[in-house]
């Protein structure tokens, strides 16, 4: 702690977390574009094929992440607070994962995925995760605070969004549901859904404090 | 890390946290207190009044947090170590979104709050909070370790008790309710409702470990 | 942060941190054991005592995970950074939280464990936290690289078993029982063993990334 400040003049040397972090939020962009090909797609079959894109994606993800903590591991000076990189790298993380995560359930539990509130849900997720690669692009110069700040708030929009959309379709499915099971099931793929928008914003917060800290 | 000791004697300059601190904790204080009448409030439209009451202090509670944040990034000195704060304000933050999350749910999900479980539940988020204030409170001198001890043997037993209560509340859940889709909406909101609890425990740890370092 | 090496010619005034670690890591092991137990054991009266023995395990490491947090209050300086202790701690003591959770909710829900599901995700656990162990011994000397990263191989390898047997069990579980009400709390307790395996893994990685810093 305190020792911010005379940090960032070791800047130029650690060019190597920003092209990590950076490879890391364009394939969570990718995962969120594919996502919302997932829920648009009537057909189980072509489904497995868009969600093994999106594992994939992941695996590249896996191993990015972990070459973060690798560096991080093997450097003495890092371009900023080695837990906000741990932050950033876990929040990135957790997005992938949710997505993932999504995308999975909905073929697991054998879900036609092809109605409105799937449909929603994805859209603010890919939205999310453009804003969230915007954010991190601002990393390497730190310097234009005021994209970062419209990001936050496209971001904080999204999220709202999403809780209201959450609400929504949790409301409609115990109205219109009889079964319990499928209550059990769809309510699942709901919150991940979520959690997924969530986790965008718990990345952009980090990124935000980060850039808040040395701008 | 390792530099804890010496900051010491630059708390005179950044009261300004001890302030914020403070100004949360007795905003989620009062958050446990509107629950209390949440819980006890048959009619479903004077319940509206309450948690809108709520909701309101949460959002106060979300901008004080927020300038938090944004101290701890402008500060090049704070009165502990940056990632206490950091666990902190998040504590404090999580315990504000359970109590919120909590009496939301009983009108969206269009529940009948006024039970034994219910209640019993409120009145022990309403004294975990109570306790977690007692304990912000000691920050700013840091000297009487015996308060924050007190405080955190009764936040330990309210988990505890809190922990036996959701048990006692799911046991007759499951054996009572017949229809499962209401067993799905009861059983989140004891979950929301005993996981208030927990943070208010985390909360408590935080700033015991932090009295502990510099007492 | 930024301090790591220098730090590591103090590790002998330090060693109660090895110890603590290890106790704790040997104590989570014999829930794992235990726990195999546990599904294993028809009767209901007879898991009573088995669960009881993981509860006086799990309350021991409470009291030893306190101590660590006790210990890292006191000491200026620490074998590994503070916020690696306070990782690990958390990832132990998360472990067995839900391997006590798993015993107590078979019970708790009246649930005849001895099945196929249950038999396979206890030993998963245990293996799981055998290999916690053997990671944990390698802080002490934090030479052997090797031993940690076989570790590590094992532990991954548990967790994406124990990914794939969750599956599995979840879509037998929907697929053959009709009760919702029994599918909530089979799937509740298949979640919290897969949670188990998860922390394993998680307190893995930040035994590798200590390892790592300073090997």
């Amino acid at each position: 702690m305190a020792s911010n400040s005379f940090l960032k003049f070791f800047l130029p040397k650690d060019r190597i977390f920003f092209t990590l972090f950076e490879q890391v939020s364009e394939r969570v962009m990718e995962m969120g574009k594919v996502l919302r090909d997932v829920v648009d797609e009537p057909d189980f079959e072509k489904r497995v094929a868009l969600i093994s894109r999106i594992e994939d994606l992941e695996h590249e993800n896996d191993d990015l992440t972990h070459k973060i903590f690798t560096e991080l591991g093997r450097n003495f000076i890092t371009p900023f607070d080695r837990e906000d990189i741990h932050y950033l790298a876990s929040s990135l993380d957790d997005i992938a994962d949710y997505i993932f995560a999504s995308a999975k359930k909905i073929n697991f539990y054998k879900i036609n995925p092809v109605q409105d509130g799937f449909h929603r849900f994805a859209e603010l997720i890919h939205q999310g995760t453009i804003q969230v690669n915007e954010a991190v692009k601002e990393l390497r110069n730190m310097k234009n605070l005021r994209v970062i700040t419209d990001a936050m708030v496209r971001i904080n929009s999204i999220e709202n969004q999403a809780d209201d959309l959450f609400d929504m379709c949790i409301e409609r499915l115990f109205e219109e549901e009889e079964d319990a099971k499928e209550v059990i099931k769809l309510r699942e793929i709901y919150q991940v859904m979520e959690i997924a928008t969530d986790k965008c914003e718990d990345a952009g917060n980090v990124i935000e404090s980060i850039i808040i800290k040395y701008a």
